[in-house]
C-alpha cells in the first residue's frame, strides 16, 4: 500500500486523475490487466460491489423475481433471430469460432446481454396463463466490444456484474405495470445508495435494440459526462414473435406474451465512487462500506489493555452485524491511519486510548464532518446507527448539489458554452427539434425527462424548435 | 410442473434415467439449451447451489482468502507462457478471434481456469515478504471444450460456479502447509454436505498441467463412475518462473514464490444430488436445502384459522433464519404435496390441521423416516434443529454405505468383473505396476489413496506387481 494518505486532487478539476488515483490507492480496481477494457477487481472494491449487488438482488427477490442462470454462449442461429437486436449488438459481440485445435460448425456468440439466450428457453417454458407472469433475473458477466473509449467500471468490455431481470406477461397492460414496478425497484436501489438521477424516456430513434421504448436512469459524473445507471425496457412482442413465445389464453386463443427487461451493473458502484468521493478519497454509504467502522487503538507497544478493549468493542459490534476492522498495526501513527481509512471511504472511526478504557467510553469520528464525540460504551451501537443515517442524509444532499452543479438549463448554457455537464432543454418531442438542440449544444438528446431531482418550471417555447415545446429533453455526452 | 409425484426409479439400476428425471422434475437444470455441454440452472437448483457456495466461501474467508475478480479473457501471449499448462489446456480452450465485424490482432483465450490470468498480475503485486502469503479466491465461470461425454453439472463446457483459490508463499514449506490447510478446508466442506470421499495423490504422470503434484477428492456416483469433487494443487515454482513472480527475501535475495491452487465447482452439488437422492427424488442436507421446512395446512376452502396458524408458524421460523415455504395451494391434496416436496428434497414437513390449531401443536414429518411426531408450538424450532442434525447423520451413514457399495478391493473385483465402481488395489507406486492394474481392470489409476473412508488393511503383494506393494491405488472410470 502506498504511503499517500489523502488523494489530494479536486475531482471537479481533474476527474480522470482523481478517479484513477482513488481506484488505485483505495484498492478498488487494478487497471493494468493486459486486455483493453478489462480490469481486475481488488478485494476491497469487490466487497463494496458485492454489498451493492445484495441490495438490488434483495429488492428483486422481494418483488418475486427468481434467480436463474443461463449460459454465456449462444449459437449464431439463435442470436440472429431478432433482427433489430442482431443489428444493434452484432458489431460489438465477441465470437468464439473454435478452440486451439478445432473449428466449430456453428459460431458461438458471447452474450452481450441475455435476451436471446433466455427467450429460446422461455419458448419451451411458457404454455398457459398459469406460467405468467414469469419474472427472472441473473447475475452474470457479459461482453461488449465497446468502440467508445473504455473507462474502468464505467465503460468496459467485460461487464462482470450485470444484473439483468426479464419478465413475460399476458397483456400489454400487465407489461406496463411491470415497467412501473421496475422503475420503483431501481428508484429504491439508487436512493439507498444516495445517488441523484434523472429518469428519461429515450426517443424512439434511440431505444434499446429490439425494444418498443425504454426508460433510462441518468446521473452525471464530476467531469460533466452523463452516466446511464440502469435501463428499464418494454420489449413489447418483438422477441416474443422472434422466439415464438406464446401462451394459451383463457379464451382459448394462442397469444404472444409481452416482455420487459431491465438491467444494472457495477457501473452503479462507479457512480457511487465518483459522486460521493472527495479530495480525501472514497466515501462509501454505510450500507455498502466494506468496513463500516475502523477501530484505532491509541497505544504504545505492550499496552494490552487498550487492545483488549478495542477487541471487545469490535466483537460486540460484529455480533450485531457491523463490519469492523481493528487497525492495531504498530508501524503507523494514529494520524496516518485516520487519513488512510478516510481515503478508503470508511464512514466512521472509533478511537480508544487510555482515557476511553478508564471511563468506559469511546471516541467516534465521522467521515462527513471534522467532529468527534465521546460516548459511553453502551451507546456505541445506537450512536453509530444514528451517525450512519445522518451520513446518508449528508450524501444525499451532497449528491443533489453535485447534480445541480453539473446540470444547466439551456438558456444558461447558451450564456456559458464552456459548461461541462447535462443540459435541460424545452422540447416538443420531435426528431427535428432534437437535432437542432444537439447541433446547438454538441450533446445528445438522452430522452424526455419524466422525473427530475431538480424542479422544472413549465417548459416554454424556445429558439429554433417549434412553438409546441411541452416537455423537457435531457442532453449530455455520456460514458 | 409435472403431476408425477415420486421419481420411482432406482438410481442404482438406471442412473442416467434417474438423474435426468430428478433434474427435471425437481427443477434443478433444464438440459434443452442448444449448445452441447451447456445447461440452464432453474431457480430451485440454483438456490441450492448458492447455499452450497456460501459454505465454501465462508470457509475460505475464515482462513484469510480474499475474494477478487480477474477477467474472463486472456491474450494468447499471456496464456502461452507456461508451456505445460498451454500443452494441457490449449486444446480445450475456447478462443475469441474477433466480433462479427472485426478481427483482433491478438486472439483472446477464454479462461479454462485462471492461473495465467491471475499470475500476470501477481508479478506486479508481489514485491517483498510482506506481500506474502497472498491468498485469493474467485467465483467465476470457466470454459472447457470437453471431449469426454458431457453430463449436466458433472461434466460441462461452461463451469458456471468455479470457486478457485490461489496462494503464493515465500518457501516450499509454507506452500506445503497451505496444501494441508486447503485439504482441511475441503474436508470440512464435503463433511458439511455429508459426502463420502477418498483423498488421493495423483501419480506424477497425471498431475494438473503446470503442477508439481496434486491431491484429488474422489467420490463415486450411483452408476459406479468416479467423480472428482475438488483438487488441491502444489504448483511449486513453475508458474512463478513463467510469470517472473519474485519477492525480495529478508536476506536481500530475489526469489521466486511457491504457489498452490485449489478449486471446486457446481459438480459438488451434482454429487449431493446423486449420492443423497433416492427413489423418491432429491434429498438435500438441511444446510443447503432451498426450503428447509414446507408447511402444509390441511384445510378446506375458507378454513382461515388453519391458514393463519400456518402463516404464524412460518413467520416465527423465518424470523430464526429458517427457509420455509407454505404450500396453501388448494388445487392439490395434502398427499400429493407430501410426495411433491419430498421429491424436491425438502428435509422436513410441518402439517397443521384443525387438531393442531386446537391443541397448539404441529405434526412434523421427516424425509429420512416414515415417521411423524406431534410437538408443542414452542418446541418446533428446537425439534426441527434436532431432526436436521439427525438427518445429517443419516445422510452421512447412507453416503458411506453408498461408497462402500460402489467400491471394491481388487481380489473381490477379480471374482466379479462385472462390478461397476471404484477399485482399491495394492500398489508399489510405479508406473509399470499402475499400467498392469489398469490393464487388468479396464480402469485408470486415479492416485495413491492418502485418506480413505473405508478402513484399509496393510497392503500386501499382489499379482503381477512387484513384491513391494506398500500403498493402495484407487482405480476408476471418472466423469
Amino acid at each position: 500500500m502506498s504511503v499517500r494518505k489523502s488523494i489530494g486532487i479536486d475531482k471537479y478539476e481533474n476527474f480522470p486523475e482523481w478517479y484513477q488515483a482513488v481506484l488505485k490507492e483505495a484498492g478498488v480496481i487494478d487497471i493494468r490487466y493486459p486486455v483493453k477494457g478489462m480490469y481486475v477487481w481488488m478485494p476491497y472494491g469487490l466487497k463494496a460491489l458485492r454489498l451493492t449487488q445484495r441490495i438490488i438482488m434483495d429488492l428483486l427477490e422481494k418483488t418475486g423475481h427468481q434467480e436463474a442462470y443461463f449460459p454465456t454462449m449462444v449459437p449464431e442461429s439463435v442470436f440472429s433471430r431478432e433482427k433489430d437486436f442482431l443489428q444493434g449488438f452484432g458489431g460489438e459481440t465477441f465470437i468464439v469460432e473454435g478452440t486451439v485445435t478445432r473449428r466449430f460448425n456453428e459460431r458461438l456468440f458471447v452474450r452481450p446481454t441475455s435476451e436471446t439466450v433466455m427467450y429460446y428457453m422461455w419458448n419451451m417454458w411458457i404454455k398457459g396463463r398459469k406460467d405468467l407472469p414469469l419474472k427472472m433475473y441473473q447475475v452474470v458477466n457479459v461482453f461488449r466490444y465497446e468502440t467508445k473509449m473504455t473507462h474502468p467500471i464505467l465503460r468496459v468490455r467485460e461487464i462482470m456484474g450485470f444484473i439483468e431481470a426479464h419478465t413475460a406477461h399476458p397483456s400489454r397492460e400487465e407489461a406496463e405495470k411491470q415497467i412501473i414496478e421496475a422503475i420503483g425497484i431501481y428508484k429504491d436501489f439508487f436512493n439507498r445508495l444516495q445517488l441523484p438521477y434523472f429518469i428519461v424516456k429515450t426517443p424512439p430513434w434511440d431505444t434499446f435494440a429490439g425494444a418498443e421504448y425504454n426508460y433510462d436512469f441518468i446521473t452525471v459524473m464530476p467531469d460533466g459526462k452523463g452516466l446511464e445507471l440502469g435501463s428499464v425496457i418494454n420489449l413489447g412482442q418483438k422477441f416474443a414473435r422472434a422466439f415464438e413465445i406464446k401462451f394459451m389464453d383463457t379464451d382459448g386463443e394462442e397469444k404472444y406474451v409481452y416482455q420487459t427487461c431491465y438491467g444494472v451493473s457495477e457501473r452503479v458502484l462507479g457512480a457511487v465512487i465518483g459522486i460521493h468521493g472527495d479530495e480525501v478519497g472514497l466515501f462509501f454509504p454505510p450500507e455498502i462500506a466494506p468496513i463500516q467502522v475502523v477501530i484505532v487503538p491509541i497505544m504504545k507497544p505492550g499496552e494490552k489493555e487498550i487492545l483488549e478493549y478495542a477487541l471487545k468493542i469490535g466483537s460486540m459490534l460484529e455480533s450485531h452485524g457491523v463490519r469492523v476492522f481493528i487497525d492495531s498495526d504498530l508501524e503507523h501513527t494514529p494520524g496516518w491511519k485516520y487519513y488512510y481509512w478516510e481515503m478508503k471511504g470508511v464512514p466512521t472511526r472509533i478511537e480508544v486510548g487510555a482515557r476511553e478504557v478508564e471511563t468506559s467510553t469511546v471516541t467516534i469520528a465521522r467521515r462527513d464532518k471534522r467532529e468527534k464525540q465521546v460516548v459511553r460504551l453502551e451507546e456505541v451501537l445506537e450512536t453509530l446507527r444514528k451517525i450512519w443515517s445522518e451520513i446518508n442524509e449528508y450524501l444525499r444532499i451532497k449528491g443533489l448539489e453535485h447534480l445541480k452543479k453539473k446540470t444547466v438549463f439551456l438558456p444558461d448554457y447558451l450564456e456559458n458554452k464552456g459548461f461541462n455537464g447535462l443540459i435541460i432543454a424545452p422540447w416538443d418531442g420531435s426528431k427535428g427539434c432534437a437535432e437542432e438542440l444537439e447541433k446547438e449544444t454538441g450533446r445528445n438528446v438522452l430522452g424526455e425527462i419524466v422525473e427530475s431531482p431538480i424542479s422544472l418550471p413549465p417548459p416554454t417555447q424556445y429558439m429554433a424548435c417549434s412553438n409546441k415545446a411541452d416537455r423537457y429533453a435531457l442532453l449530455g455526452v455520456t460514458y
